[in-house]
């Protein structure tokens, strides 16, 4: 339908998907989204940006400070400011109160943040996540990438087994559609590096990655009681105890990767979209 | 099934939509997606930034720089910089290359940049929009929202053959959901206020806003050449002619702004989505 003339996009531009690609991500994410609905959760549309203040809370800027990108509005005071070499300078920002966020699942912590859940719960949301890296790789190493997250909040026994189904489905649709999945006990500096949270999870590892070739696409994440308690949510009253901080746990898909994978194994976007119908038809 | 304890959200913070208000958002964002595919569009996904460059080609810092919000890593060198009461200084921040966009639109010229036409094409996206404002007011002036647009590019006749089809689809769904939709000639200044363009605006209105009440929810926008030359998208060859650059135009629809007009006549996002279903189904 189009000629190139040129080169389409210059080299580390955020991508732009093609019709094919974005009907396979669509496809994919309802999919992922489907499986969390057919458990019991509702979706939420979180925004792609939050509040420097709320990020501060998960520690995302102790832990990730070299991933992190923060909003800015424009300094205008000195008229108006153009960019050079398509670049603003400190000098002509003004002060950021906004950040971008690395994952999807911390718009379930907020959006229940100060409340007392009176059940075990199950959400689920996909969001827009930016990480700054040295170099970027497309479909595998974006700046801006897409995140479905399927998050459990409430007992611990709970958070637990809603990772344990998902893990049997991830492994299930994997196997279906030929991936040679891979889950491997994941390292992340989630928590602080040194601190009594890292030592435990070099003792009881708290994420697992499910990886394609050397790409990780998918994850299980335990928290223990983390975000609950850094966003004051709590578990319904229990007779024999004070009400608690809610434990939450989250299964995450990373959706370009996914495209990126099955784009490589079937050659083109239009047969790993058929691919894609097929296994979960065969895993529903 | 959560009892508040507190402030949920403090105010002014980007908002996430519950799951209520967001199967409305999806409801409707499926509704303006199908009348595009129903026209014979496809989708694209474009992501939340862009290099600064690519924004800079469509005057978005010099028509608008008060609205504008650009994406900064941090300033590692001096050691871990922290916020300070939610804020980094323009001193922690290093400089922004990345732009966020404040209309979806700009995804569909980047994606046909410097190509060639076949024929004319319709083609529609969603994308995260931001506009940094003085003030924002829950669902109708966000921080950050998302728009869905769909985006004729070709010759000028098509370009008004899809304005004047999609005005009457927007004027009928309005009417079957009883909005009293007043469709307004609007002199937003995307165009430089002073050139020639802005004067031909005034003589010639190249926006036409729909308004429910005091706010407008949808718009449909003739940009001539103006994307077409900036990106350098040609038309296909003519034969008496050389081949030129593309025409454009773009009918938008401000996801959550219609979720507030609909909130706010139905009472809550339950009975509104029981609405915009049946009127769906009327002005199929």
């Amino acid at each position: 339908m189009t000629t190139n003339t040129g080169p389409v996009r210059q080299a580390g531009a955020p991508a732009i998907l093609d019709p094919d690609q974005t009907d396979l991500l669509r496809a994919l994410d309802a999919v992922f989204a489907g499986w969390a609905r057919a458990a019991g959760a509702r979706e939420i549309m979180p925004p792609p940006v939050y509040a420097v203040s709320d990020l501060e809370k998960f520690d995302a800027y102790q832990n990730f400070p070299h991933l992190a990108l923060v909003a800015a509005p424009l300094e205008l005071a000195g008229g108006v400011a153009a960019p050079t070499d398509g670049r603003f300078a400190p000098s002509n920002l003004r002060e950021a109160r906004l950040g971008l966020p690395h994952a999807a699942c911390f718009g379930a912590y907020l959006f229940y943040e100060n409340t007392q859940l009176a059940r075990d719960m199950l959400v689920t949301l996909m969001n827009q996540c930016f990480r700054n890296e040295d170099h970027y790789t497309p479909l595998r190493r974006l700046v801006s990438f897409r995140m479905r997250e399927i998050v459990a909040l409430g007992t611990y026994d709970h958070t637990q087994q809603v990772l344990a189904a998902f893990t049997e489905r991830i492994t299930e649709f994997g196997a279906a559609l030929g991936l040679g999945l891979r889950r491997e006990a994941a390292t992340d500096p989630f928590f602080e590096n040194n601190g009594p949270r890292a030592l435990l999870a070099r003792l009881d590892p708290v994420k697992y990655e499910f990886q394609a070739g050397d790409l990780a696409i998918s994850s299980v994440n335990t928290h223990r009681n983390f975000f609950g308690e850094r966003c004051r949510i709590r578990l319904r009253a229990d007779p024999d105890a004070g009400p608690g901080y809610a434990y939450t746990s989250c299964v995450a898909f990373g959706l370009e990767r996914w495209l990126g994978v099955l784009v490589e194994q079937h050659g083109c976007a239009v047969r790993a979209l058929a691919a894609v119908r097929d296994a979960a038809a065969r895993v529903p």
